[in-house]
Parts: structure tokens; sequence; C-alpha cells
């Protein structure tokens, strides 16, 4: 393929360097910093034992997750959510996104009336947070449940499949893989591609910034999704020892 | 195509009945009742003499939307927000999609620094509410322009395209066109699709509500939505009168 | 009397053209569009088996009411409340009104412990929103009941009497009956009365907006007040077949 | 008149014992405690050199109110509403009716571009809250003028007429004037009245909290509540020392 | 020690004339009244019959305070924080305060699981209104607490012991005691002290607001409180009639 | 001295092991991880191009502060307060303090109309995170002021002294130095005390959490303290390569 060049030189369906630190803060039963080139999450995950309201008596288990910013993991300094009083519609969309993404990853029934609480806090961002977020996420979730196997709580991890998550877009009408800043700033298209170890879609959310987009290059997208989607599920059962 | 029978005994790519009715309410510069089938929203289209602080004195126009539900458009009476404080994610999220859906549209270049508010109330739900309410309003849209066209404000309607939605999703293992309540509750996946009248993309939004969905599944929901919004495009342009 | 002319031309004692839709929405138990005129509201009222803390075991039902406008339901558009995160102190001291009033009308002793919420919707206002939505909420709660009453749930509909509310007003000096936008924009007292089909007060608000008025002026207002809402009662149990 | 006993052993068409104490903290440049008998309310004036952005430029003052009650005003302890982080529904009523009051009791245009805060704080609550509010702003806001005046800002008093407030009721059976809090909770009909130095009316907000009331009824209230206010009215004048 | 003149001609260990009256207000089940100079608040304690959640079933009380001051207590009007919908720091800080040495004076184990709930207002701020609310709060527990002795519900007032609270600060380079407004606003270091009547500190916040300070200060100013302290709790005792 | 075990082994008067990671994240102007032992905070200093409304036109700068914890930075997981959509009393008593200090250490009228923002997050915690917060922000925004001195904005960096802070406390007994979690739960007085690098008291913030403290204690706690921050300061100027 014949293409200008992105900004970090990287080819088109490259990744960013993406690094998976396990055990990163010491309370969490799952504690995961996540690295895709300079973004940094850390996630953790956090297992309450009762469900919400809804699910009560019901047997089964419920995860949700929470996302936030430090104010200046920005380039310029964000107001802080909790000092204005409510979360931005931005925020709860990813939220909403990850807590939707995991709850495909696992098996609900089977961890009793239990809730693994996500929570997604981004330290330095440069493009792609949401997708790291869930890559990272789906570690310490792993983790989390490990211990609830340690303990002899719950007699298996109740994984249904990995899912990771990759940007995709139209630079400078060059479908390229795994947007940092720069390019997610002056991109024509953005999606964001949710999969699972099976090479299924489980979300897929893409807007057309500036042009429209047409059928042939949704399919090259979704392509590039594809391949990077499955690197990193390689390296995320790498980290956790699976082979 | 072989399949089972759709609760509305609709066939696999059809759409609900759609009517679009214009001039619905008197004060709002445009003002279109929507329905798909059963699903009815009122979309507004206000303008507002000046643009949001972060546009000022750029020569810009802006388009935002407003989406709200009355409580008991639903099957059970909801909460209402305004009586709650705050806004659900989910309202949020649907608002977001239809503005972006929206300045997709027009060329915001065009029409000086101005704000179109979209305001989009369902009062009553029967699926497909966030679809219904982006081709509602770009007819509402269309209309308010109209207006300062005829006051002379504008040289022309600044209409890039023309853009409506659809759902679409899989129910009972059979992908459908435009889900009613009662497949949207039971289905296994449901892609939101906004696209022009050129036929291209400008949202797709899908989410495997049970099982992940392959590459087959998506290029056949995309298919749906095409022939869908191709239908729902032509109705918009005749009830505008435009050939 | 001799007068000068209103701006629709009505009669001082002239009601504007009031029109009571049933069924108007599909899901609720009672829904009505009440017109008084050019102002529409979606009454609809929805039943729901449990009552607020503060009545729990003791026996007896609640009614209540909520009130909202369309942002566009106004000739200029107003901020919607939901995104504001409040309700306005006009918007509270309406629905306390609608509430207060209909609980006049019905014996909360007489339908277990169960809550009527009624919920009162402008789609378009020029004028008496709150005597509109009080007179339809009047028919919304009745058509509720009546289901209560087929599902053998409560042996009678609870009505203690009807009720029903009208706006006075002393307009360039003249009293007159059920006051349009126009009038309202522009008149010295503006009074609104709630009665029963006995001619009883249930609610009487009435403000000097321009000059204090005297106790002549406040026994017109009444005599027009008695007038109006009688003609509204009677339309009230036309509409449902009462004799 | 033949009638049973009021708790307080008052007849009809008896205030309680009234008290205004003006100047009574030292920092507002109007400062009263009013007394209804055991009914406590500091009422304070605060002039601020501007006005609400609504009315900028147009060359006329403004005067708004504001109301609270000390959690332990009551017989049991109510909520902090600063805590809480909302003004009740019945806060809001009254602040806005003594704000309507006071606006009627003076001529805005004829005190510059200024605002004149009310704030009403009841100390000891027992039944006449708003009605005492009213009248002891009134006093405050006379003497906030008297400050302008004597600094040489406004040439003269801008008072079109004195206002004050009280309520009447139906308490078994009976009409009486000047409800406290015994009579209050257990009445039929509760009524505020607030009228003119000419006996002309402002605002009459008239509740049948159990029976609806007749027209014989409402005409005995008024006549109560307009030998009430004659007297307080005389009252205030009294301590402002006018003849 | 030689040292220049206060505003107030005070000596530089001499308190304000300080007064407590109790019985302040009827409804509470202790109401005081306590002045520091012209620093008025108004502390009441209310018996509520249950604890927060975190303590159901643990067979302890709690104690806990809440603060707030009239708009127009302060120099300039300050907005009311009900209306504006928050607290601010300052007031959770002063009422967190307040709660703390409160249950140090008290044996929270002695009661039963009841809720001892401390409202401080300020009618009237001239400085130091925090150490006058903890002072007048002691007085206001003490009275409630006698009422629950009284009712024979508890056996013994659970006073641990007596705590009183003062300033001390650095008024143009002189460690002064209970700074008044005018001090206040003009001091280097301002610090708030509170003790037991055994001498014994439950609680000192000092801030450098000027020039950091040194050792010897420090040593001075909490000398300075521990004298006042004596004084105050001397009072608290007399008026509650305590040999 | 004679005394028991510390938990941790440390002697009574010995800091956790403390780092000071600088340029940590890459957006802000100064950026530093503070690590007392297992604590561990992100702090950076934003510089704003203007300040608050207050100082407009005065010719000073400021400096602000803002505090969080991540949702697990703690033991068992806290709620977000962005979630909540308030921050509690204790975070806004902890970001006051923070800024109260910075604002002790440098010269607000030698930087020009600019507002310093610190953000001190708590990724990990385990006591004194307060206590870090201010060491740490201390050299963040004094690289944060160092930039402003490249680019020539400022002639030199606006310090006037260095602070630095730590907790003191009486554990079983026994007073230490720098509380970690396991001593902060269980101890009987805490205090946090803010020191220049010229042995002056900036803030002092002692309480009594279990039986109030005598001055023997007082004085052995501020004796730590001396020494704690002494060194404290030793290492931010060792880090900063200030001799």
């Amino acid at each position: 393929m014949q293409f200008q060049q992105r900004p970090s030189g990287r080819a088109a369906d490259a990744l960013r360097n993406v690094r998976l630190t396990r055990h990163y803060t010491k309370h969490a039963e799952g504690s995961v910093l996540v690295e895709f080139g300079d973004t940094k999450v850390i996630c953790t995950a956090s297992i309450e034992e009762k469900v919400p309201g809804f699910l009560k008596g019901k047997g089964q288990g419920w995860m949700t997750a929470e996302y936030g910013m430090l104010p200046r993991s920005t380039h310029s300094r964000m107001d802080r959510e909790a000092a204005k009083g409510k979360q931005s519609g931005r925020t709860q969309e990813i939220q909403r996104l990850i807590g939707r993404s995991l709850r495909a990853a696992f098996d609900l029934n089977a961890f009793g009336e239990r809730t693994l609480h996500l929570d997604c806090d981004v330290i330095q961002a440069d493009g792609g947070t949401r997708t790291a977020s869930i890559t990272g996420a789906m570690v310490a979730a792993y983790d989390a449940f490990s211990k609830l196997v340690e303990a002899k709580v719950v007699p298996a991890i109740p994984v249904k499949h990995f899912v990771a998550a990759i940007s995709v877009g139209v630079f400078q009408g060059m479908p390229v893989l795994d947007l940092d800043y720069v390019e997610d700033s002056d991109c024509d298209t953005d999606m964001n591609v949710v999969m699972t170890d099976a090479g299924h879609f489980v979300e897929v959310q893409g807007t057309a910034e500036g042009e429209a987009f047409d059928r042939a290059t949704m399919n090259r997208l979704l392509d590039l999704a594809d391949k990077g989607i499955a690197d990193l599920i390689r390296l995320q059962k790498d980290e956790l020892g699976i082979v």
C-alpha cells in the first residue's frame, strides 16, 4: 500500500507501543496500568459483595464502569468534574461503553450476587483513552476474578471470551490503526471497535467528523481493527500467562 | 431469504409506516411530528441569534440538539429528568448523536453567527426514538433555514446533503430493519446507522446485546440500513417538495 | 355590559374553543390532550402500586402531579429544565397546584395504597396552561380509575366531585374570562380559580400584576370564573359520557 | 356572632400580639424582627448597586425576596435546605409571593438601577410565617429606602402604598383571622391575603384543604382579612412614625 | 507587656462581652443565643430517635452539627447557600469542627441510639462565629440531654468534660485574645482553639494569613487561649447552675 | 526515649521513605509524583493566563488547589465524587489547606495576572495524603514557575520560602512522626503541620480523636514536626538542585 507518512512514522496498520503493568496499585483486587504510547490509564477492578437494586435476589452478578481524567492529563487543563458537580456527556458515554464491553466478556451468572466495579482513570492522555481503558480493564477484571477463584468463592474465572478495543480512522485520506492525539484531532472519520478473541464485534462506534465515508472505507477500517485487536488480545493473554 | 415471522408481520427489510407532519406546533421556526409506527417524536428547530462562547467572533454558526421523553411516553412511567435534576447518560448520548448528525448535514459556515437548537421530545415510544428524532430533525432544520431564506437573512438553505437514520438488528437470528419495541427488547444486536443521500456513513453505533456478531452479519445489517435510509430520505424530500 | 373589543373578538365571558381528546397516547392508564384554543397540553395519569414513604401502611392512596413545557412550546425557546438541572419556582408552583386540585376531587381513602401520577406536558402554550392542565388531568384521572374498576381492583371510581379550572383577569380595565397569551401579557390582574361541580372553591390564586384591585372587581371575576367552570365541567362529563 | 372557642381564646377577628422591632441587626440597611405571637421572622433589606441582567440599562430598579427557616424553627427539626442542595417548592412559592407583594408597594422606576434584596428568615414558627414576612419586609424596605434618601441618592422614599398580609381560614366551621399553628394544622380552608392601605388586593391565595368552600365563606374571609390588614398597616406606620 | 491599642480598646487578653441566653426559641430541646460582643449565633440542639446508617445496631449515639449564616448577617450581603444549591467549603469546615468538638465533650455510648443535631445559625457576624458556635452549642447540648434525664430516658447527662472555643491571633504584631471582625480582617495569624475544662486541647487550627509565625508566638497564643477558655467554661457552668 | 514498637518498625521520629519524581506526566508545566511510603500522589501545576474575577485588574497572581482520590486508591472503594456530583467536606478542607500553604510559599505579586492551579490526585493512599500533597505541590509549583522564567515571562522564581508538611500524632500513648494508615486509624491525636524552611509555622491543625491532649504533648508533637519538615525541605531542594 502506497501512502504518506503518519506523524509518528508508524505504518498505517501499526499499533503504538502497548504495555500492560499488572498489580499497579496495592488495594484493588485487580489493578493495571495500561499504556498505548503516551496514553496512560490506571484500571482497577473492585469486588463488592452486593448487586444494584434492580438485580437483587436474581442470583446474578453485575459489572459496571466509571471513567475519569485527571485535570491535567490533557494538553490544556480541563475542569475537574467533581468540582463542577457533574460528569460530562462524553464521560458518561465512555463509561457506558466500557461497562457494556466488559459485561460481554464475562458470564454474569457465574460469580454470584457480586458487583465488579471497573475504574478507569486517565493520568496522561494522547488519544485512544477509551480503547486503552477497555483493553486494560479486561486484564484488571481477570485478575480480580482470579482472587475469587483463589479464595474458592467461585469455581472458575467466569470469562466467556477476551475483549480488547482499538480506534481506527481516516487521517489525511488514509485509513490508519490506533490514532494518537495529533491524528485524532485532524481526522475525517474516527471509529472505536471492540472485538472478542473470536474476531466478533461487541461494539462499533464510528463517526464522520469531516466528510461522510463510504462502504469501502468502512471495510478497510474494520480490517485494520481486526488486526489490531488480535495483537492486543495476544498481549493480554501473554501478560496473564494464558497459553 | 428464508426466515421466521417478525412480531409485526413485517418483512425483514420493511420499515414501519413512517409519517412526517410539518408545521406541527406554531411557535418554532421548524416543527415536525415524526412517526415511525407507534413511535412519535416532536422535533422543533429554533433559531437563536448568537453562538456559544467557544465560537464567538469566528463567523460560523452552530447546531445543537436536546432530547427528552415525556414520563409516560413509555410502557411504565419513567422519572422526569427535570425533577431528578439530571439527564441520564442515555439521554446525553442520544442528544450528542442527534447534534453530530445534523451538523454533518448542513454547512456551519453558511448561516452566520446563529445557533439552531433542535429539540426532540418523545411523546410516545415504541422503539427507534433516536433514529426517528434524527430523521424528523432534518426536516425541521430545513424548514427553519427556509425561514431565514424567506427573510433574506441567508441566500440559500445551507444544506450539504440530507441525512436520515434507522436502526437495524438481529432478532431471533434474523437481521431486520427498523426494530420496534418488542424486537428491540429481545434482540442480540442493535445498530443505529445515520447516512447521507449519497449513501455515505455519518454515524454507525452497533452493540452486541447478546452474542458478539461476525463480519457477515455486519455486512447484512449495513445493507438493510442502506435500503431503509434511501426510503426515508425520499420521504423527507417528498414532504419538502424537493424533486 | 358595554366594553371594548378583546384581541380575539371573544365576548368578555366567552371561553376559547375547548377540546378534550381521550386516549391520546397508548401506554398511560389515562391520557388526554386538552386544548384551550391554541394552548395544548398532554395530561397522562399513571397508576403506581405503592405510596410515598410518609403514607406507607396507612391504607390510603396518593395523587401527585408534575408539569413541564417543551422548550419550544413558547414564543421564544426556553431552556430545558432537565438540562439546567432544576425546575423553576413557577414549575413547582404549578405542579403543586395541580396536585392539590386533583386530590380535592377524589377520595384518597377509596383506592388502596396506590399513587396516581399526573403528568401535564405543554406542547404548545398560548396562555392558561395551568388551568388547562387541571381540567385535562381530571379526565385523565377519571379514565385511569376506570381501568382499576374494570380490573375489579376497586369497586367504584373514587370521585368526590368534578373539578375544573379557569383563569380570569382584568384586561384593559375589563374583567374577562379565559385569558389567552396576548391578554395575559398585558393584564392588570390575573386570577386562577379551581372549582367543583357544586360551584365551590378549591383554589383561588389572584395577583395584581399592575394596579391592586378592589372588592367589586374581585366579585365580578369570581362570577366569570363560576360561569366558565360550569361550562368546562359540562364538557368533561359529556366526553366521559356521564349524564 | 355566636361561635365556639379558638384554641388561643382569641375572638374570630382578633390578630395575635404583633410586634415590629426595627434595627434588629446592625449590618443591613433595613432590619426588622416581626412577631405574630410566637412566630418570629428576621426581615432584612439590603441594597445592591446593580440590577439583574434582564433589566440592565433600562433605568429601573428591582426588588426580590428570599425566604428560609432555621432547621429547628419548627416543632420537629426540618432538613437544612443548604445541606440538601435545593429549596423546596414551598420555599420558592413563598419567596415569589413576598417579592411580588413588595414590588407592588414601591415604584421600581424611582430608585435607579439598584436591587433591594429582602431576606426573611424564620427563627421560630407558629403559623403565618409568610404573612409575617411580608408585613415585616415592608418596614425593612422602607427603612432601607430611607437610608438612600438620607444619603441624597434618591429624592424621596419611592413608596406607592403600604402593603401588609394576613392569613384567614375556616377552623372547625368558623371563619377566623390570623391562624396560628394549631389552627392551621386543622383548618378546612386557608387563605393568605395581601392588601394595600387603600384596601385593595395585591394577592389572594386560598386553598380548600378539606371541604371546598362556598361564596359566602369567601366573602366572610375577605372581610376578616380587610380588617386585619388595616390594623397591621396602622402598626407599620406607627412604628415608622408616619402620621 | 507593652503594646499598642486594640481597635476595641480591650486588653490583649480580654474577651468581648460574652452572653449565653438559654431557652431562646421554644421548639428545640436545647436553644441558646450566644453573643461574643456583636457576634450573635442561635444554637439549637435537637434529639432524633435514630442514628445514621453507619451506626445502626451498634448501641451508640451520634452528635452532628450544621452551620449557616443569614445572608445579611455580614457587612455585605452574601448569597444564600440554599439558593446556590451548595454549602461552601468554609461552611463545611466549620460544621465539621463543631461536630468533632461536641463529640469530644459527651460520651456517645451513654445515650442510646439517638442523634443530637446541633444547628448553629449566625444572625449577626462580627468575628469569631465558629468559636461562639462551639461555646453555645455546648450549653444547648447540655440542656437537650437534661430533657432526656428528666424524661428518665437516660440516667445522667452523658458529659465527659465541658468544651469551649476561642480565637487568638497576632494583630499588628501583638498576640491577642478573641479577635473581632476588624482585627480578624487585618491579622497575620489566626488560631482557633477548642479546650476542655481540664485545660486539654480538643482542636487547634492555626493559619499564618500573612507572615509565618515562630514557636514563641505559638506559645503565647496558646497561653491566651488557655486563659480565655477557662473564663468561657466558668460562664457556661454559671448559666447552667453547675457549681 | 523508651517506647514500644510502631507497626512499621520505624523510630518515633522517623519519616517513611519519601520520594519526589519530577516531570512525571508530560503536559503539565510542573508534574511530580510524591511518595511517602505507600502513599502516592500526582501533583501537577498548571499555569493559566488569567486570574479569578475578584482579582481582575489588580496586577497580582493567584494560586489555588484541588484534591481528589481515585476511587480505589483506598482500602475499600470509595464513591467517585464526580459521579456523586459533589466533593465531600473532607476534600474541600484539604484543598483549601493545600491552597493556603502554597500561597504562603510564593509571592503573589511577582508573576503577573496568572493563576497557578495545583492538582493533587491520590493514586494510592496509606495515610498522610494531604501532607504529601503539599510537599509535592511545592516542587511542582517551583518547576512551573521555572518554565515562566525560562520563557522570560517573569524575571525570577517568585519563591518566598519553601514549605513542606508532615503529620504527627499520638499512637498508643507515644508521639510519633509521619503516621501511616495503620497508625492513623488508631491514634488519639492527629496533627498536620505546615512549616517553612525557616522553621516557622504556616498551618497547624490538630485534632484529639480520642482523649484531649495536654500542653506537654503538644510541645513534643511540634518538635517532631519541626525535625520532619526540615528533612522534607532538604529533599525538595536536593531534587531541584538548589544548594
